[in-house]
């Protein structure tokens, strides 16, 4: 008996049709705002793959790295920003802004843990070639229509500005050598704590630990994180972005939270949390720069947001969003030999009406017939016999209750639709 | 500057609106029909991937294989059957018929050429469970109305079934220990003519050649083929098929054609291929009914047809079977800066009756915002200016004729749809 391999998994009918319910709802949205889907390979260089973190050769451990026969060093795409990134420097004739979005599977060679696999699916909206806060804003403005569209009442997302930050190391005497390290300690507080924070801080030898995390903890844009020059502009990015939230009547999904690191080191401007179900991390993103250059493009800005799909799945289903996702609406039965290819005929014809049904393929008798609807949850039976069919009719029963009607052959698509 | 990897292409929008067209329409018949969507991951065990061609080492030529971290033989899926199998296999409780649908890239590591990549799309639909022409049948009317739904006019299916080719072979004097050197030199008819194919068997050392390609030629369901155990029993199950295709109206998509050999030696009856825009083949499939067992399941009986999405999508373009399939339908510009929240919050409201908009990222000028409609090819310009939206009115341009009017912005979105 052959498995799936380690951290991977099949998805199912039912959980496929969840999947088709999310991925209408988003992508209906970010049609609305005039994004355009894109899609990459599942196979990349891993020149490109190893770029984002400046030619380390560590991602090989984090991915899934392989040659082919032709000796080139590949791998698979480990997000969908990356590639995108790729595409973009590779053409630099493409109107600006070019809007994308864009849905897969990537892969990781994390340890797999419950819920979370070696494969997964992400879906993701970038702007490239704009660097106003009315980008930012429309990167915010979409995913919170998308979330809206799925029916979640209790979601937000938390933003914060790169430029700011680094106001508010300069606020603390930090100079710009010991950034990185702050930004790295920072990024551990979620699992080590405040107090591990200052902590690490120490040990990277970043000083004045104590007052970057009271700024931090104050979560005020203060007139002294303000004072350097990337802190004043990070104010006037924040305030814009705000303010373009206000005029949207948008104000109550964002929170400003100057804590938000968002580990990344390539982020630039603002970045982002998207928090759904009230307090779980379903993704998030950032304006990047940088990155279209340091994958050999030119100087072109981009921000965006991608969100694991897994995640939102499980939370939209904890949630109760999910409506009746049901497959099959009606099977066709044959009560006897006689009246199959009828029974095949009359499904045909709801078909064509837009009902979904199924007939019998293996030449079953009744019981067994209603006993292949039972198991895969057929709502309704229609049960074509010698004698109703003589009258142009069929009975139609409510598997559920048991309920039988008779109806006329020619009303039947309407009364199950 | 990075590209993509040697024989993969990224999807560009305008080829994924083609995609989401297909997919649309393909779907909707397919559940029509009771098909569930199931989605297998993209990496396999390599005894997986080896067990269809009998655990042969050779097929690592032909396809992306690799050794995970953990020294697992892995291999990407080159299609969905096998794994759907490895699926069916590991769970015998599965309600049958299990019918299933599927979408999605599978890779192989072939010489890439014009249209042809290493990275390809498929399209799958199978019916596990069932051994009956009436399975066979459902198959290929799901197939016949998902190409109706395209809008394919000149299309149709080649079928065959192995069992009365075997029939064939056993008229011809073929014995038992030869039926598969005749099926391989059989199937390189297409390439190499029947000249070659009657060279191909005396190589082989299989007897009768001309006798061979003598009954296939003629087409002809003869007595001599249907002598046999096995040529009866193939003409039971192609006339049963026929019967079914005559009963639904469909006998005009279907041409018996006892040529047809689809190169997989694991057929067991009938087989299949598609063949639309007049002539052209795009997959096709068969019955399958050893397979399951093959890989570790109980005996499962199997039939389904896949193919290339990729070639499918071009025939459909050589055939004009798009609608328009355009991005966005409008832009909503601001004459100057004094109007673009109002400019902003036009569009929101559009995008919520449905219409889909953007607006300008970046400051631009008027002139500028219209360069970049033209670049996208947005048909209508909403033009905000401070003037008409004292009248609760806006300016409409159609870009292709560049005819404007003014429109009051109640009546804007109906106007726009």
């Amino acid at each position: 008996m052959f498995q799936t391999v380690r951290g991977m998994r099949d998805l199912e009918p039912e959980e496929m049709r969840k999947r088709q319910f999310f991925w209408d709802k988003v992508r209906k949205v970010y049609e609305s705002y005039g994004f355009a889907r894109l899609e990459t390979p599942a196979v990349e260089s891993f020149d490109l793959l190893s770029a984002k973190g400046g030619g380390g050769q560590e991602i090989k451990k984090e991915i899934y790295y392989f040659k082919d026969q032709g000796d080139r060093e590949l791998g698979l795409r480990f997000d969908m920003t990356v590639p995108t990134a790729r595409y973009v420097a590779s053409d630099a004739s493409l109107p600006k802004p070019f809007k994308r979005y864009c849905y897969g599977q990537v892969w990781r060679y994390d340890r797999p843990q419950a819920g979370r696999y070696r494969e997964f699916t992400q879906c993701d909206i970038d702007i490239f070639g704009i660097a106003t806060p009315a980008a930012d804003f429309e990167i915010f403005a979409a995913t919170v229509d998308a979330f809206l569209a799925l029916g979640f009442k209790k979601f937000f997302i938390r933003v914060n500005n790169k430029k700011l930050l680094a106001g508010l190391m300069d606020a603390a005497g930090i100079k710009d050598d010991k950034k990185l390290d702050a930004w790295r300690a920072i990024d551990k507080q979620d699992k080590i704590g405040w107090g591990g924070v200052e902590e690490e801080l120490k040990k990277r030898k970043v000083p004045n630990g104590k007052k970057v995390i009271a700024l931090i903890k104050g979560n005020k844009i203060t007139k002294e994180i303000t004072a350097s020059e990337a802190g004043a502009k990070g104010k006037e990015e924040m305030d814009a972005f705000l303010a373009l939230c206000k005029a949207a009547k948008m104000e109550k999904y964002v929170k400003v939270d100057l804590s938000l690191v968002r580990g990344l080191e390539y982020y630039t401007g603002i970045t982002y949390e998207v928090m759904a179900g009230g307090k779980w991390s379903c993704g998030g993103g950032g304006r990047y720069d940088d990155l279209i250059k340091l994958v050999g493009g030119q100087d072109t800005p981009a921000v965006g947001i991608s969100y694991g799909v897994d995640r939102v799945i499980q939370l939209m289903g904890e949630a109760g969003l999910f409506p009746e996702l049901g497959g099959t609406k009606c099977f066709v039965a044959a009560v006897n030999d006689s009246v199959r290819l009828k029974a095949a005929e009359i499904a045909a014809g709801l078909r064509k009406e837009g009902v979904s049904a199924e007939t019998d393929l293996a030449g079953r008798a009744l019981r067994k017939q209603f006993d292949y609807c039972n198991s895969r949850g057929i709502p309704y039976c229609v049960i074509a016999g010698p004698k109703e069919l003589k009258d142009k009719q069929v009975v139609l029963r409510d598997m559920g209750t048991g309920k039988e009607e008779k109806v006329n052959l020619a009303s039947l698509a309407g009364k199950l639709k």
